[in-house]
């Protein structure tokens, strides 16, 4: 069972919810969104629609039906958000839909998405765990694949106008098959208020619980790697979240007051066990959510720079993921050279930008990824953390392949490799350059 | 009064303490200790010594005087280390010293150079916070202008040859003054164990205190900055250590239950208040440890790459500063534009690796600093830190300047700045090149 | 006179000429044209256009009266393109325009943009001198203050809708003044073809000249800094580019026989004299040039990327520039310490995309900026080359603060500051992290 | 046959000619010398030597019988750079050599080392195509292949104790083979100047050629790629070399009047054939040179920074490299995506560097490796440049891979990739930030 813990209610994986994001000014928006729906109304056959089976994702469903008088086909994902799926497949055929995909991509995301990204070490400007960016392609990617099983000409999804995910979703789809439609409805449809979402969802038949009617306080995201909370309510950041908003992990205050301590073993960069139990990538990662967030680890609240242009305050869970850094960077000191730690560690903000930025499936994160991955060749071993309170702590760490060696750390006799007198001539030279430049600057 | 608090006892700052350092191969060294030694024997007439008053560099001093037979200046600094410095003048004098520096450094310390480097978000490894590493170019800068003070022809250190401490003192000392003679006994004696220490110590008649007489647990640095574990105990790394060794922060299980929350103002990149209260840097650092340290923060254990070649293990405690880079990166999260917010991260890890690596006194910091300041401009405001058993968070940040616009982040009506139906176009020009690359290698 | 020889047709330097730019697709544009204008219509006061006194700026001038109703002032600027520039206000007047700026900015280009890019010694993809890019950001500067002079509400640029200078113009007016209106005629208009382009011409009385009515072979633009050409009989990049198109450099093949010498000084990184004889900025940069183009210097034909996403052929001539280029680095190359040049070079294609892409008024180019700028406090001296038949060759440099130590570099003795000893010890420690991996990873 | 043409007198490739490397201060080094040789006397039992055949390495290796008393023996490659290799058997048969090893490496220098390198564009500050630096791995990787299959345990070579190559030889055996013992007999004895060692050839019945009898004007190597010369008449870099020093390539006023064009076809990043005729890489390599060398191409003067930390003058031919650069960013051009390219021109200088350091057998040159030929994929294609007089211009370039897409780049209808209106949404995202900051700072 993949549990992802302390869970109190989980939002779609592939549309933000939340209600505000409804008033685009409708002055500007009007006649591109007649244009662009106009452009394409007849001329797209079929959709793909990546679809959640919430609130926004059935009306856009209804206005696809509507509005472009198109076959959709809907697809929803299990990324580990920890929502049921079949209620999605009920909804969608009550809506006419005859093609129904429901995919359970636990196991591929964290594997083909989440650990290559682990392996980098990547932390976008410094301190997001990129749980949202990493989602988006492999959704993205499905999709795809969906539609050139069915014969779809148009793809779907329900990210909103004035955030990254509409970028990472379109420019995923469009990488993969570029002669792909794409319909994007926050930024076509005239709906300019939740009071018009809601009326147009009651005209339509499409039910709407009692939780949606009013003002969400903030739109959030999940899959197995994090949850995220954005707008509204988080929108002044000199003000906190309220500690009723996290669902993922106990306060660091509410977690126990006795520490935890676990063994996370690693092969090729990858962790594969826990405390010595070999376990899948989703169940390890579920494991870690459910260790991390016990213990009051990985919430992160932070201003982020947007690559639609402006600054976004976000607040995250990601408990497995923050142990799971913490826990890489520790096998890594042990058993990658410096040499290829410090590349890693140069290149690593450029590849989480290209992760944030949407561009996983682009030709210079493939090459970013092969090496990367070349490091990781030697990184296996066992890193121990103590996780108390909100601190992941790595408390030991081994490997086969350690290039810490005792005898030439320590300031024993080394056997012959480091011979003292060497630093002599070793800092000449390297000062070399230096003096020549006292000199010659002080003389002229 | 600068207290860095739980402090138990505290090494100089300019020898690490410990003795197994004391063994280096004396088959294969003494010939060119003979050789360095005797190469300069009679060629020096008066050296500064960097002198913390301990065992170690009592016994460098007399050494210098029996070896070389030149004239010693002693200069003894205060970083914060936490340690009476009259001490030392006293057993200079008693040792024949006719010139005795002893200098308050700890404003000029913070303000000159942990600020700077606090400006970059500096962190070797992605961890280390270069607490060490920052003070060498320090205290070698003020040993050469006592140089030229006082005529003298060379200088010398305590650092041992196995460490990084060497190559910083050294370079920065020929980046300073190209021609000068650098004394660097450790790799030059032929005293080889703590035995023939405590020896040459008794046969000349220094003192020698009872906790030096047996093996150091580990050698230790100490500065307002920080205070760093490594050697002996600490050799293995899959080894914890033991809480008895902790001096500047009690554990995370140790401090209070109740969180403790602060505002630290920033004016261009550097606190200035806490809590609306001004202070001169040195003073504000010393209250952040005192916080810190409290609040069983800013511990860190770690296996690092020296830039002599060999990985080595430490242990840290930086209270103050732990709590300064959150801080510090919650006010450049809203103050500064994302162009330059990246092309810093970008280049911090580099810029860290030169502070390492002691190249402080180099063309290429300096040219990276000056990057790095022009950043910070406009990086003035303020942040609400929680500080919690180990945990730093931060629950709130504001600034005159700060590019979070509510009106443009949130999902309101942006008055004009941000236009949804922009965002198709921008998708499209970015995914264009991948569409072409698609197209075209799908074609061929 | 800053004369740039070999001219034969120089284009406007605010406008592409050619015509192929005519034929956006109609029927994809006309509603968001039609939206576009109208938005703004009636909506705009002032209008501040680049005017260069051509056909095309001409059709625009006439267009904005009368889609927009609005007061025009039109700024002409002389960037040493190398036209006259008074015949533009009598066509401006003619026009009934009432606020006439033309501008000798020739001074201000080569010392405030030229030389500080040089300074870098930027190229973009390796190979493009960037003259057009560094062009732009000027222009708009001074439309923007004029437009903030005469209480203009907007600005208009006569850019294509597929090129990067569209970007370069408008990313530079916004940072400039973040509230302005921006006018992109190519973007809006309805005139699909030349023939309606000449036919409205015509209709609205002006001028077109004989050349100006077949199909232009390529589009031009120039400065005192290059000329490019680019677009229809240059599309093929399997065929070059007919001799008779070049209008700045005579071809190798037609260069003289005998090779030029000339010594160039430069101070802080930037030229001053030539062979002794000291020049403003603009008239070195024409000196350079026309020596340059005298001999069949500074051609290059390449297939760049644009920031707007697609690849596209130019082709320029740079005479002084490629001139300029190879003496800096010869300059640099005895007077820059390593570790500046180094990460000079290292950051040198970020810089150079920034300008590329147009983000000259960025704070991340003005922070690179600061780091170049400060590695060039030394690079003064003069170097020596040979122009010969297309070839630039160094074949001298010296300087008051030159690196180069004949004592150091030669095999000659050193007096002290190598000695051969110390390679060794550095030797050993530069490969030490490479030997303990080479046990690690084969004992495993 | 490979043909390096226009060669007059041909350096080995494993010692540096020229003589006065021989005069480092013996009263610095004596000991040392002595300490080192004496602590291995008796210690080796047999050193695989890099044997030229030349007199410097023919001194060596009869020095090496004398000093350590170890069986020698010898290896000698062609590397391409023009000498015949059989003399050098029987001169080591004469001086009591069992095991010879000569080996043809040109085909391997090429494909395994020459065209990995070009395929990043590699070029150190700058200018300098490497072609020293790349052939001393391959030296260093049989000499350590030759030590396993004959049981010697150690390797020794001929470059002095002031340059790069000492670096690049004993950094690559120590990385293939940590154990290995190095001999560096220029650091090591105690013959301080060219009359000692025609002395002690004299002595020892090494034959000493009339021309080595005097002092060099300058020291050379050569290879497959490039013939490089330093010190002695070079020092002054004010002073242009004579034109009698070059050897591989006529200078460009000598060349001939008419240029000659050909077609470089690449596959994967690598040349393959030229004017269609399929080569293997060392023919092809050679054929290059050949061309180049007729046309007056590859010659650059520079003046270059020092892994050992001073600055040196260098004067290279790389006639066929000249070519081969060119022609390959030519096919880059129209093949690599802008991601993948600019990553490449981004991280180009620190693989340079890597190379010129002596790190081609380091972990991150070879993960640098794997995402350079990750982008090199589809960099399949053919180039026309031409060659005139010392200039390589490329007149053409295609693929069935090309991104350049005469539908999107040219004014055309684009069928639908490109729409002008996007441009609008692409500048405004992009300026977004920057007006928020002229905005923000503004105000405050």
């Amino acid at each position: 069972m993949l549990a992802t813990g302390h869970r109190k209610a989980i939002a779609g994986s592939a549309v933000k919810t939340g209600s505000s994001a409804l008033r685009p000014r409708a002055s500007q928006r009007c006649s591109s969104v007649v244009t662009n729906a106009s452009a394409l109304k007849g001329k797209i056959k079929k959709v793909v629609l990546a679809y959640s089976g919430g609130l926004d994702t059935s009306i856009i469903l209804k206005w696809l039906q509507d509005e472009y008088g198109c076959e959709v086909v809907t697809f929803t994902a299990d990324l580990g958000q920890g929502e049921e799926l079949e209620p999605a497949r009920a909804k969608a055929e009550k809506m006419g839909i005859k093609q129904i995909y429901i995919d359970d991509l636990r196991e591929t995301f964290v594997k083909d998405y989440v650990f290559p990204m682990f392996r980098a070490n990547a932390q976008y400007e410094g301190l997001y765990l990129l749980g949202t960016s990493i989602a988006r392609p492999l959704i993205a990617k499905r999709q795809i694949e969906i539609a050139k099983e069915v014969g779809a000409d148009a793809v779907c999804h329900g990210a909103t106008g004035k955030g990254n995910d509409q970028v990472r979703f379109e420019v995923s789809y469009y990488a993969l098959k570029p002669d792909i439609k794409v319909i994007a409805p926050w930024r076509e449809w005239t709906l300019s208020s939740r009071t018009e979402m809601i009326q147009y969802a009651e005209t339509n038949g499409i039910p709407v619980p009692a939780s949606k009617r009013g003002e969400a306080p903030y739109s959030m995201d999940a899959n197995l790697l994090h949850i995220s909370y954005e707008g509204n309510a988080l929108e002044d950041p000199w003000v906190a979240p309220s500690e009723s908003m996290f669902t993922r992990s106990v306060s660091p205050e509410q977690a126990p007051d006795k520490p935890t301590e676990i063994e996370i073993e690693f092969e090729k960069g990858n962790p594969v066990a826990i405390d010595g139990v070999k376990m899948s990538p989703a169940t390890l990662l579920a494991k870690l959510n459910q260790l991390g967030g016990d213990n009051g680890i990985g919430r992160i609240d932070l201003v982020e720079s947007r690559f639609v242009g402006m600054k976004s305050r976000g607040v995250y869970e990601t408990p497995g993921g923050t142990i799971l850094l913490m826990a890489h960077r520790g096998i890594e000191s042990i058993t990658l050279d410096r040499g290829e730690s410090h590349l890693k560690d140069d290149l690593m903000p450029r590849y989480a930008e290209l992760i944030y930025n949407g561009f996983w499936f682009s030709p210079e994160r493939e090459a970013l990824q092969t090496l990367i991955d070349k490091t990781q060749e030697y990184c296996t071993g066992t890193v121990r953390v103590k996780l108390y309170k909100g601190n992941v702590s790595i408390t030991g760490r081994k490997s086969p392949y350690s290039l810490y060696d005792k005898m030439i750390a320590s300031f024993e006799d080394d056997g012959g490799l480091y011979n003292q007198a060497d630093a002599g001539g070793f800092i000449k030279l390297q000062a070399l350059r230096l003096r020549t430049m006292g000199i010659s600057r002080k003389q002229a």
